[in-house]
């Protein structure tokens, strides 16, 4: 049996990230991790027309390369899981239609990294697939225009706000020996705090990553220090704090093993990025280029991969709506 | 081992849809299933003050009463899976919050009202759940609104046009006996035969339909007999010419067996719906009341349901984009 505990998964044959690909835009490549990624586009708009397309063509990239990676052809791969931030996940439509694999779309805003992932772990562990891709983007320019302003408009950010990350991330995940195991799960639940300031996300997920956090531990019976690593997606320096105060609340002090992949993945003094990076592509590249290579090497023997979202569209927002956030727990062990 | 041919799965200990509910508008209240609704709303608002708000209390209502019909408390729900039509899927947000489960989000437009189901399916077979919940919706305002014009924009439809049903329908799946076996699924790829009228979403998803069906008849070794009703989700009077044509192309012909939700839940000569309705909302409300009770009572021993979705936004639409179709298809068999 795989329930453990109220809302958690623990996989008794645990699949493994077979290999995984990550594609950024210029910004990232010249950030802290920039040559950790395996692609950095010449231009953001990685030679087509639109910006939505621009995202398709990162998409495509990553799940491209990290089929070739896991040495198997598009045919090999039974199903895929993926999403993205745009109405209607168009960027995930038009950058997978033509490799003509069934495909569950998904969407979890940025915690669509963990969703997929979560989703692709569970039905290689339940003999669905053999092989299955898990694949997320985000594009700074899309995410602008899709949640806040053209980027013609040169509108002002506030020192709360995220800077949403040009980049993809795709998983092969699969039966067979790989990069690390995906050893558990626990899916979240929407957590509201009536947050309504659609330019401070890391507020809006902060209680929703805590909610994840505090209801893994519980589940597996487990401390902060059973895990080298505790990775949220994109709560920036504003949620990060905000997250490490509600869990001590709670009795637990996750302080020594809090990391979030939007505090890694910009340069905070250089890059004029605010509270740091966000979005789906922020956490799957981050897992793929910087957090899997210290599994694989045995750096880390085990890290919960919490990404975070915020549920908000222009219209929900616009009818006064707050901004709920959710958030999706992974373990990852060394393989 | 539960991979059968190419792209499906056939569950070893099927799991079962234990309840379902629909709830609908005024207008699908009237048509030839009115009656066989649990609940129709005094007016299409639902007591709230937006379209998004209404179909996010139309979901919750659908959710609230299947998951008493199964002799349930929201506690007992493990997870769920749901989505809707609407940019970055708020009605599902708003909806489902207050119920403290979590969730997967999903979005294959009108196809979610399949992925959910066979997601939630795949979840119980593999034992990470007892029970678990499958919802989905539409309304016809919202969709309008989000799709094509503003209602009060008073556009003429073509008459390839279909109407968005405004209804949810909403299934517990479990491991106990029920009203019908998931006995399997067929997940479906995006085809894209480049129509690019938006006013003709029958033809957009007829050659996925027929993908997810000749795929589905080959993995299992079928023919159509096989099955008392093929029921496609809203391809409407336009997209099921062409659906059965396309098969007939590829030696199959479902004729006697095709069943469509979109030509089921309007009449044609009074309501002025045009090709049909369609939506999430449309294949969820018609399983819900019209096709699982004919399940439960023996008149059909197996049916194949394949919703259908339509993949674009206005941005892919007003970018030039055509519109693909994803069609997946459910197994549902006498329990």
């Amino acid at each position: 049996m795989a329930q453990i505990g109220k809302q958690s998964l623990k996989f008794e044959h645990a699949p493994c990230i077979l290999a995984a690909a990550s594609v950024v835009g210029t910004k990232e490549g010249e950030g802290p991790l920039g040559k950790l990624f395996d692609m950095v586009g010449a231009d953001d708009k990685f030679g087509e027309d639109t910006w939505e397309e621009a995202e398709s063509a990162l998409q495509k990239q990553a799940a491209t390369l990290a089929i070739g990676k896991a040495e198997c052809k598009p045919q090999d791969i039974r199903y895929i899981f993926g999403g993205d931030l745009l109405g209607q996940s168009i960027a995930t439509t038009f950058g997978l239609a033509s490799f003509q694999i069934p495909l569950f779309g998904l969407y979890g805003a940025c915690s669509t990294a963990g969703e997929s992932i979560m989703l692709a772990a569970m039905a290689v562990a339940a003999g669905y697939g053999d092989q299955v891709l898990a694949v997320t983007s985000s594009h700074f320019a899309s995410a602008e225009k899709q949640f806040r302003f053209p980027l013609e408009y040169a509108n002002q950010r506030p020192l709360s706000a995220t800077w949403t990350v040009t980049g993809s991330g795709a998983f092969v995940i699969g039966s067979g020996k790989g990069k690390a195991k995906v050893a558990g799960a626990t899916p979240g639940r929407i957590v509201d705090y009536g947050i309504k300031d659609s330019q401070n996300m890391g507020a809006a997920m902060a209680p929703a990553a805590c909610d994840t956090i505090y209801q893994h531990l519980t589940d597996f019976g487990r401390k902060p220090e059973d895990y080298d690593r505790i990775v949220t997606g994109d709560l920036g320096y504003v949620g990060q704090e905000i997250l490490i105060k509600l869990l001590r609340e709670k009795g637990v002090d996750i302080q020594k093993q809090h990391m979030d992949c939007g505090i890694e993945i910009y340069d905070r003094a250089s890059q004029d990025t605010h509270s740091g990076g966000s979005g789906c592509g922020c956490s799957a590249v981050t897992l793929a280029s910087y957090l899997l290579p210290r599994i694989e090497q045995g750096e880390y023997k085990r890290i919960l991969f919490v990404p975070t979202g915020a549920l908000l569209s222009t219209v929900s927002f616009n009818e006064g709506h707050p901004v709920p956030g959710i958030a999706h727990g992974v373990v990852l062990e060394q393989a």
